[in-house]
């Protein structure tokens, strides 16, 4: 017996912004089933920025996209066949084999989760790898403290509204947040953001300077370039940078932006810190039970974005890169 | 009893360069003492980079100099008279106003140091701040390990050549430094650095990957600009960098240079951490201990270069800033 999937394969490397050409849809026949090994058809699967950086042909932490190779992400899918003890007909398993409708995997690969607790598509958001993203970067990372004010961009995307909401939560002094659109500093201001601007109105250095009279202490930044440099002129003595993310820069060929005000970092004892999620796991039990406590209070908000189907994936992640989306971004191919 | 004072004040705010005339010797009448003050009579002073930046009028952790007033630092003197039960006729002191012949001061602003363990001008340099700012930038802010390789930038001055040697005593892999002169370079290599360029030959980033073919853990720095940007591109996963000084833009009147591949900072998972050593009087004792027994054992090597005469402060100074000395850059008023 053998499964045809539809796989999204990495046709040409992006030079700036990719475009559909970048990607290509192939059907291959999947390979037999080895012993430990599971078939699993997927029903959601996540795009996200660092996408962006795996399509270029560069070391980093993650290996680059491979030409002609299926890319890869975060998905959850239904096992429909098995030759693991471990996993039954029927499991619904997170695992990191998305961009295509079915995947031949390890079971070790997968994990099961539990969609009696929660929807497939909260383990690839909330209580997923986005969700232990901002609360690692805002906590273990940048220290946060109550009383701390805070300041993340891209605050409407996936991991930006979270951290706004769990700073709030956590006691922070005043949360601000800079996003894409009025209608998304509108949903921030919903959302319990104490102050929010659209970065297009004008110098994000003169818009958060308006927004943080006493100064900033903790800065998540999704974005980079023109933000990391306001932030740093605002920040008070002590504080610390997250580095999450740098999207402003991912689809510029230009020299990146610089903070020029960098060397301010010495005077005041600022901390700057890079960071991705894969060293923080062990904190993934302590942010399940949080995050669940709170999903089932009611008291933080998810958005998503959902585009139906496999074939309009791409669109997906372009629309992504644009910053169309509020919250996550997923693709469901149910 | 009135005693007159030489001084040298702040003239004028030196815009880029600062010159000869951005200082004034003045002679003043110091006032009679009040109850619990001495009056010292100074035997040397220290001249530093930092200096530097309070003759900006930029709000900073020191507050700027200010205009036809006395300049301020390190300096270590006799007391000549005194109205304190704390302090005898003889004691020789640490203190903070140096630029002057004589000073009077409380005498709690006052640190009695012994002359017959080290010579005065060690207390402004290998057993006080210059060497507390080596160690304490090296341990507390960059997190140094036994195995990591070390780079340090302004290696030949008075930090930098300490962090060097402190870092091959506390069990470094590799120290690297950088310079700027031929003769320096062959002074590093003197000290025991394993690898060492002067940054007029070439490219940093070119200079500094074929120094630290391995990559670097650490790095200390004292230049920003150019360096910063070298460091962050050969840096190896989970490094750290202390940012203790960027004297390559105290004089510039371009906008500053700002490393352009910061967000590697972010897949490399780097901290960069800005500091000042007022924040880490606490380990003074530690320091002072290590360091004691360092000398003791000739293990350390000590350069200063030492100008004479109050009269050539500022040239001293001037000099400082061209990278015209070898370690401490001190002056002796006596």
């Amino acid at each position: 017996m053998s499964t045809t999937a539809r796989q999204i394969h990495l046709a040409s490397r992006p030079h700036g912004w990719p475009t559909l050409d970048t990607f290509r849809m192939v059907d291959v026949a999947l390979p037999e089933l080895t012993e430990g090994q599971v078939l699993v058809r997927n029903t959601v699967m996540s795009v996200d920025p660092y996408m962006r950086g795996r399509m270029n042909d560069v070391k980093s932490y993650t290996p680059p996209f491979q030409l002609d190779q299926p890319l890869e992400g975060g998905a959850v899918g239904e096992v429909i066949a098995s030759r693991s003890a471990e996993r039954a007909v029927g499991d619904m398993v997170l695992h990191g084999s998305g961009w295509r409708s079915h995947a031949v995997l390890d079971a070790a690969a997968t994990r099961v989760v539990d969609t009696t607790l929660a929807p497939a598509d909260a383990y690839l958001g909330a209580l997923g790898m986005t969700g232990l993203t901002a609360y690692a970067g805002l906590t273990a990372v940048a220290g946060f403290a109550p009383g701390d004010t805070v300041f993340v961009s891209g605050a409407a995307g996936a991991v930006g509204s979270l951290v706004g909401q769990i700073a709030r939560l956590l006691g922070a002094a005043r949360v601000i947040g800079s996003a894409g659109s009025a209608a998304k500093v509108a949903h921030l201001l919903e959302l319990g953001f104490d102050a929010a601007f659209d970065y297009h109105d004008g110098s994000v250095a003169e818009q958060l300077a308006a927004a943080a009279p006493d100064g900033i202490d903790v800065y998540f930044d999704n974005v980079g370039g023109e933000h990391l440099e306001a932030a740093i002129a605002v920040m008070n003595r002590g504080g610390r940078v997250a580095m999450c993310g740098a999207i402003s820069m991912y689809n510029s060929t230009e020299p990146p932006a610089a903070p020029r005000n960098l060397a301010q970092a010495i005077g005041k004892e600022l901390t700057l810190r890079g960071f991705i999620i894969g060293s923080y796991q062990h904190l993934a039990g302590e942010y399940a039970q949080r995050m669940g406590a709170w999903l089932a209070a009611d008291e933080i908000h998810v958005d998503q974005t959902t585009v139906e189907g496999l074939d309009n994936a791409p669109e997906a992640f372009l629309a992504l890169m644009r910053g169309e989306n509020t919250g996550k971004m997923l693709v469901s191919l149910s």
